[in-house]
């Protein structure tokens, strides 16, 4: 998998936002902000069960994500791909990774009691990109 | 035409990106960063013609935007609606509008020649929000 060109990689490892587009229940296009890593080879991000974006993603696991530089905002990186796994996150050991990821903190400090958290888990399948 | 909530209008005037979310031609989601602006009842954003995401509307006028505060990460607005009009921009006047409101200068600097602009006419019809 050498989907992601080598130049624009290193966008995976920022804590920019990914923005993702996700169909809706009528086929609609929706977008959403979220955090996000990279594992070498998907991109992950978190969301909880009672989200719309993740009933949408169960419907169809098609996706594409939008990752601006932080550095620079006229360089991006599209990924489009599909989602090849939903892990559930029980002790919240991944989104708490995102919080320290993007806050420094050791713990996910938005967590609501009752929040079921998973791991959506995207395999690229091709990119546009600019700048 | 009042969708957008009050709170939120603000971030209609700021000089984040917009990141759109349309539909590819096999009913893929696509994401991209746009400059946009806010004419009160519509958001606006320039395209050339020779885009995938121009031709993405042209097929299916469904769009969503989301819009994070550049101030604070986590706050953003989604705006979910369609393409109700595309407005030809023969003398460059929107897209340079939109170099003064992104970069402070009276051309848009990046034209090419032989670029034919549009500009992307989007009604809101649905939104959502967080922080």
């Amino acid at each position: 998998m050498a989907v992601i060109p080598q130049e624009y990689k290193n966008l995976l490892h920022t804590t920019a936002l990914a923005h993702i587009a996700t169909i809706g229940p009528k086929g609609e296009p929706q977008s959403t902000p979220v955090w996000f890593d990279w594992d070498g080879t998907n991109i992950r991000f978190s969301q909880i069960k009672t989200r719309q974006k993740y009933r949408n993603l169960l419907r169809d696991p098609q996706i594409a994500l939008s990752i601006v530089d932080p550095t620079n905002p006229y360089r991006y990186l599209e990924v489009r791909g599909k989602v090849v796994r939903i892990d559930e996150d029980p002790n919240l050991d991944f989104i708490n990774s995102m919080a320290k990821k993007y806050l420094g903190k050791d713990t996910y400090p938005w967590h609501q009691p009752g929040d079921e958290r998973v791991i959506i888990v995207v395999q690229p399948e091709h990119t546009s990109h600019m700048g």
